[in-house]
């Protein structure tokens, strides 16, 4: 990957011509163009950010004929998505789904999305999503992303080089009766959990190769906008130095999320303060977020994002249950991880345990959670987690009663994870989100329409202003249904955010 | 109270002198001052919305020796603070309650406010609110709101003249372990519900004789900002036409809540959307908040909000069991039905039951909710509601095992309320927030400072801008812990934020 590591402060600055006048605004969430004495720098379309998002709307504004200058606060480019496992959700039949002979629909993979996550998502775009996901799938294929023609049985991340995988919740209820289950994953061809990196060496590669004039080291701080509300450009800081950029048809948001943002994680997501691993690239501080909140526009769900509960791999843990503070159970252990992670986090106060019999203890390498508790009787071990009375012991018998029959009365868990809480030694381990491998990423951010456009607060675009990926509110909420929806919606969208910028939003990409 | 019904559309013109040439703009959030041509009008001090907020603002700064106009888009003065019963959260030792000889102090009301709600609720203006509560009760009396020296022993508003009660959660547990319980409810001698309306008559009363100019029916469209960000004025809607007014000293946005805008409710508070009863007044369309985004504010807690499941009166009826869709119960029956709400809308997906028997079946004039099955057997109505398998069985002998003995494991129901499930018939009332009377009220709101200063997307504050009540992101949150903790944080901080408008923040009020 390219990156601008070992140029001098003043090599960086020469990149951006002489200072100008302009000195940072306090107070202004935006600048306006009267106080800009010139602009250091001009171009079509510039984009802020260099993950998926980024790259995506780079390619596709170049592509279009605009001149773009992508810009990157760290030194190295690629984002949150080339630490991410590079996992693009798609369906309705794409290319490899085919090969694999997996059967899929667009109107499936719309009912899972619509249907599986939280209430009243945002329809028009999950539409637009499955109608071309196959077709998105052709493109990144023909950015040079690799593909292998395997399928991967397990729940998690393929290990072995196979690109195709369920990665959310729709083999779990109660997704599996809402739509007919596929495997949507679809993985580059990578090392373990590498995907993202090889994901965004293709798509930086073309980024290059397009023309696209790349700088990192320049992080934004303020929009330019005009009296008429229109964004003309944007104050960087480089070096120190406070630079403008004028970008003469679009701007575009794509720097992430805002996880390592403390304190506007304790502000807006108060849930996923309390998680113990902030998840992403040191550079998600919401800085897109909040430039475009500073020019007006507004900013949805921001209090969502995935608290994943990484209680598998091995599935085998799975034959255990999960029980709340009231030791009653509350959700199907074999349900996707972010599925179970929202259930804790958002729903029961950030805490839970995972109880195990002799049968099905966690593995020593599995030290995302450690035990807090073992005993030979059911009783004790709940006395020694402070449970309710006789609580623990009135939900291992329900299930038992109908585990050894195969049935899962209250969340269906599949036969084959499914049997009786056997015999001692019992042991409950703690998966309470602040004292365990529970990674959190936000999800909450600018409102945007079905071109990236940034929608202001009355519901209107904000002419030349558009956002994608974690910068913007798009197809992830909580709960996360399914791993690759952020990826997948950070490259969909961000292509059409690209395009638009460029002014030929509207497309089909 | 004052209202402007009657005045002819010239007559509402003329009070808003010439029209000047300012269109309304759109795209732009806010008006850049090179735009307004000339102000049709000007004031020290705008105060958008007349409820408790705003009223409350208005007559700190008139009393702080500025000319203020307040505003108002409906027809007549009070707001939804008018329109609600009119509770004050107050204590650590108020008048009213020494003279009744309840015992309370500043730490047992801070320890109840921060901890009984949600994650990471706003300390500094909790600490605020709870060291300055007593004195702010002494002025709520010194406007002239009666209260009446008796201590009502009911859960709900006081129906008898009373004027303090237990208003909360604080009796219920858990919250009684944290805190000290003490009644905190404050309530205006009134007839029945309509405490609000004898609190709104006292303090429009004062803004009336301190000569404040109070404007009906001028809504809010856009904030006129200068260059630097401060907020100079706001452009309005008379009678269709566009006016502007200029704030030499500062604006209050105090114009509610948005829980009648239904597009803001489903983008920012799907939860509350799906509440069968949006509550509040009219006017709650979330101008004012739409308004500060609009100028760069950030927006705090969007998607909170009260969802009340008002359950009793009676309370006899607490004595049956709540069970959501997996036939488990989930809280204390005789908890706030505002923890009640919550927990059901925003954590049980909407939907719960009330399970009754034939000893304390709901009135037939308690028509909040409806009975959707009934059986002689606890397994023929949990068939009916389609609960799985042997749940609500298992869930009736394990809570009937205990609940003899006078003991509640998992919830701590009280005593008084606590008696094993009896005999038939057995009836399942219908708890689903979509179907019942359930009223939703918006919490979210901009983010503000201890004296209303409005804050940017960059933790800085707008000059000239302040907010207070639901405008603002104030005490109030998700969970709702306690009736009075949303008018007493809009009397409490709309004082501070009328002060600090008037150029005199930071003071004790």
């Amino acid at each position: 990957m390219t990156d601008s590591t070992g140029l001098s402060r003043r090599e960086l600055l020469a990149r951006f011509g002489a200072a100008a006048a302009t000195a940072f605004s306090a107070g202004a969430g935006a600048l306006p163009a009267a106080e800009v004495g010139r602009w250091d720098m001009s171009t079509d379309v510039l984009v802020a950010g260099s993950g998926a998002a980024g790259a995506s709307a780079a390619i596709e504004a170049r592509r279009a004929g605009a001149e773009v200058l992508l810009i990157e606060a760290l030194p190295r480019f690629g984002g949150s998505s080339a630490m991410s496992a590079g996992v693009v959700y798609a369906g309705g039949g794409t290319a490899l789904q085919r090969a694999l002979g997996v059967e899929d629909s667009v109107e499936q993979m719309f009912r899972f999305i619509a249907g599986a996550g939280g209430k009243h998502p945002p329809l028009e775009k999950i539409r637009l999503y499955c109608e071309q996901s196959s077709a998105h799938f052709d493109w990144l294929v023909a950015q040079g992303v690799p593909y292998r023609e395997e399928l991967a049985l397990a729940m998690t991340v393929p290990m072995a080089g196979e690109s195709l995988y369920f990665s959310g919740c729709e083999l779990a209820w109660p997704a599996r009766e809402l739509a007919t289950p596929a495997p949507r994953g679809h993985v580059p061809v990578a090392a373990g959990m590498t995907g993202g990196r090889v994901l965004m060496e293709a798509l930086l590669a073309q980024v290059t190769a397009l023309g696209v004039v790349m700088r990192s080291g320049v992080e934004g701080r303020r929009l330019v906008v005009a009296n008429d509300g229109r964004a003309l450009g944007m104050q960087v800081s480089v070096a120190g130095e406070s630079r403008t950029i004028r970008a003469r048809r679009g701007i575009v948001l794509a720097s992430g999320g805002f996880i390592h943002n403390r304190e506007m994680v304790r502000n807006y997501a108060p849930e996923l303060y309390d998680c113990a691993v902030p998840w992403g690239n040191v550079g998600d501080q919401g800085m897109g977020i909040n430039m475009g909140i500073g020019a007006g526009a507004a900013a949805l769900r921001m209090h969502q994002g995935f608290a994943i509960v990484p209680l598998y791999p091995p599935e085998s843990v799975l034959a255990g249950i999960v029980v709340n503070a009231s030791g009653q159970r509350f959700i199907a252990e074999d349900t996707y991880y972010g599925m179970l992670g929202d259930a804790i986090a958002y729903h029961q106060q950030g805490r839970a345990w995972l109880l195990t019999d002799h049968g099905n203890e966690l593995p020593a390498w599995q030290d995302n959670f450690l035990p807090v508790a073992q005993a030979n009787t059911i009783g004790d071990l709940a006395d020694q987690l402070g449970f309710p009375k006789g609580a623990l012991q009135n939900t291992v018998a329900y299930y038992n009663r109908y585990a050894g029959n195969g049935e899962d009365p209250l969340f269906h868990k599949r036969a084959a994870l499914l049997r009786p809480v056997q015999g001692p030694p019992y042991r409950a381990w703690d998966l309470a989100v602040d004292k365990s491998f529970v990674p959190a990423h936000t999800f909450g951010g600018l409102h945007t329409g079905p071109d990236g456009e940034v929608i202001n607060s009355f519901g209107e675009p904000i002419a030349g202003l558009f956002a994608a990926g974690r910068t913007s509110a798009g197809l992830p909420g909580a709960p996360y249904i399914a791993s690759g929806l952020s990826v997948g919606d950070a490259t969909f969208f961000g292509r059409r955010a690209g395009l638009a910028a460029a002014g030929q939003g509207g497309a089909a990409v």
